[in-house]
């Protein structure tokens, strides 16, 4: 594919800000902004070198639109791969607009959704998944996804899968081979190498499969349901557990938490609360109805806390036993779903009373008893550290690789069902023309991941999904 | 004032986009981020030149926080005069937060608003005119403020001051020596000179002091009341009018318009549209608190539209003269306020209806007629065209200077209260020492403007008012 045409776009988040970048990319990216730039030094911005900043007036004629920043990268050495310029002006929305339909004026086209990255892939700067992974990079919203992100940007996950289709690639030509000497009954290919490779392929692809489970969780945040009535405390629980956190995302425009199902991030990962409306027993029909929506969502969730006001508990002693037949419910009908009881407000209570509690509702089986006050904080550590056993971050900590992206695991899944065929058929003796046919289809399926195998619909997908500007 | 410590902002708007730019300055800027930077070219950046641009990765450790573009400027080349470095990361704001926060780690503190341009200012970068012409500037919304903004950054007001500070205080200086010489009763100062050196100041403070009245309006938008019941077709007239810069703003995130007080931009001069209830005849005191809600903002108003639903006016032939009974009332009480009557929905009628409407309208003393379909666009040119004729552009299309920020305003008004006052000493022979007190307090009130004169209260109010980042 020839690219012949020049791209604009925002580069920065639109709204105010003191300053504001807009990215030129494509052959004629230098071309079309020179003459369009007075540089003080008055030297051409033609003649400068790559990767130099140089200050001055970007006019519209006779009209001075704004004191600018230019940046000159020459392709390939950029991240398009193409001459690229990037214009940082005043952060007025005003400035920026007039400055993208001056260079659209002069040429330059504007940019769709990820096409810079578009780019950068097509000229070799990356690969397919490493371009992906500069979208979740841009959206990563805790340590544990930006980490996942990171990893497969600078091509971890690639370079595995690279290196295992070349190795197949290998085998693949020596069959190939083979069959053009049919009638001579070569075996060019080691069978026995090939079946060790087949069985490493499949132990890798094993292992980055379900690395999945723990990847699509972490990126999208640890569903958490909350199981209570309304006034037990969940809006001071879920403040108290951002509370840490806060200082981190205070200096931050826009981070108001405004409802309860929200994403908290503990210990850098993200932790996706659910409120539920409880499950107090009743024989209302459409209490019933909330009860069944509550059971959904907790069917939804990976963890589940179920969160009771003491004080209701010590003055109500009806309640206490309600509690227990609910939490019985859970329990049968998620047996293995981890259930966290936490009893909120123990400031309110004596010692004798949180003693009293503590024994009644400890011998739950397999649920864990956090006592708290939201309040005061009591506890809320405690319970952080609960959240975090649930979560399997070994893999993220061991700095393993992660497949987060569906694309990448539908991908993996199907060349495991390849080379699953590959090894019958070589257990089988399964003469080389047939076995040629499920290899190359393993091939296509590790070359859908890293983009050899692609074509425009799957990119045109790919890359809706990216912001303007990247 | 000795800065010795170095600061860090987040430079681009707070929010999600492919990029964020993180701006530090000060002596340690480019030892803070050094070590913390490990560039591809595997150079240190210490090492590099000013304005060249550096690909890398920013390291916390053994963690690689993000593939970052370095730019390095060199004090005192660059916008604050101190050493600067900008990181152009990854745009996550989660990315962005942890990157602050290392540097921070690392010695940078986090910057005040307008931190980075007070120390441009305090390092002579520029005068404080032009720093405070940076915020307004970057609030520009229209091509009338982006202009008068470029101009005074670009110091044409300042100069103009400057110069004559400069005259003046030549004269200040001999006068002050004719002191020293008192008892010889020497002249070093020509008095004729000095008289015409008066004048001519006196002269350019009034121009200035008088553009004050456009440089205002422009930069806070022409307040135009518009008068009409509900349902006259207001929001569809707006939205007319808004039709030719929608193209210009539809690319720019959340400029939605929910309410009908907004600022339309109309030949690149902003204009506040004032929704009021109208002014229909009543007996009910409720509706007549409205009527003077009404008046007062008709009073706020630079210009009146009074919008009437032609369709009413032929069905209900009372309404005809009502609508002639509230154009006087506001004629009587505005008298020297401009009036538009604009007749809305004309689609709806047959040219003998336009006629004889047109006939009816046509002789209220003064008022400007339009007959217009919001709907179709017909007339909407037109409108647009009679609203800037009401609008002195004059003095912006001639590239003139325009006073825009009250500040200035104040200090001009003062140093020609001081200048009369020299004027007057001079005609009545005031003695030297007497002169000279008029003339520094002149001196003074020009400093102020260019910041010659400052106090840490004067700049602190400035600067509060920028955003963090510039």
């Amino acid at each position: 594919m020839i690219i012949n045409d020049s791209i604009v776009a925002l580069a920065t988040p639109s709204g105010a800000g003191a300053i504001a970048v807009i990215r030129v990319s494509g052959p004629d990216a230098i071309t079309i902004v020179s003459p369009l730039f007075k540089a003080k030094s008055k030297k051409s911005l033609k003649d400068q070198p790559t990767h130099t900043l140089h200050l001055g007036n970007l006019v519209d004629g006779e009209r001075i639109l704004d004191e600018v920043l230019v940046s000159i990268f020459h392709g390939p050495k950029s991240y398009t791969g193409e001459n690229t310029i990037e214009i940082s002006c005043h952060g007025s929305q005003y400035i920026q607009q007039e400055i993208i339909q001056l260079l659209i004026r002069h040429g330059a086209r504007s940019a769709e959704a990820g096409e810079f990255t578009l780019r950068a892939f097509l000229n070799g700067k990356m690969d397919l998944s490493q371009a992906e992974a500069v979208a979740d990079l841009i959206s990563s919203e805790n340590q544990a996804s930006h980490q996942m992100a990171m990893q497969q940007m600078r091509g971890g996950f690639s370079n595995e899968i690279q290196k295992l289709r070349q190795e197949l690639l290998n085998f693949a030509s020596l069959i190939e081979l083979e069959l053009d000497f049919a009638e001579e009954d070569v075996e060019f290919a080691n069978r026995d190498e090939f079946k060790s490779l087949v069985s490493r392929i499949q132990q890798v692809l094993k292992k980055l499969i379900d690395s999945f489970a723990v990847g699509n969780v972490l990126k999208n945040g640890i569903p958490v349901a909350i199981v209570g009535e309304p006034n037990v405390g969940k809006s001071t629980l879920l403040n108290a557990l951002l509370n840490e956190e806060r200082a981190i995302v205070s200096d931050i425009a826009g981070t108001t938490r405004d409802t309860i199902e929200d994403e908290i991030s503990i210990g850098g990962i993200g932790f996706r609360f659910i409120d539920t409306a409880g499950i107090r027993e009743t024989e209302d029909i459409i209490e019933g109805l909330g009860i069944k929506k509550t059971f959904e969502k907790i069917s939804q969730a990976q963890v589940v806390v179920y969160l009771v006001d003491s004080s209701k508990l010590s003055s109500e002693s009806d309640r206490l036993h309600e509690v227990h037949v609910e939490l019985e419910k859970i329990k049968n009908q998620f047996p293995l779903k981890p259930l966290v009881i936490v009893v909120n407000k123990i400031d309110q209570l004596s010692e004798a009373d949180i003693e009293r509690l503590r024994n009644s509702l400890s011998d739950i089986n397999g649920a864990s008893l956090q006592l708290l006050s939201a309040k005061n904080g009591i506890g809320v550590e405690e319970l952080k550290s609960k959240l975090l056993e649930f979560v399997s971050t070994g893999e993220l900590r061991n700095n393993n690789t992660i497949v987060t992206n569906s694309r990448h695991y539908n991908s993996l899944l199907s060349a495991l069902e390849d080379i699953n065929n590959v090894q019958q058929g070589l257990n089988n003796n399964l003469s080389g023309d047939l076995l040629a046919i499920d290899i190359r289809e393993a091939l296509h399926h590790f070359g859908e991941i890293t983009g050899e195998i692609t074509n425009d619909d799957l990119l045109g997908n790919i890359f809706a999904n990216f912001c303007i500007g990247k």
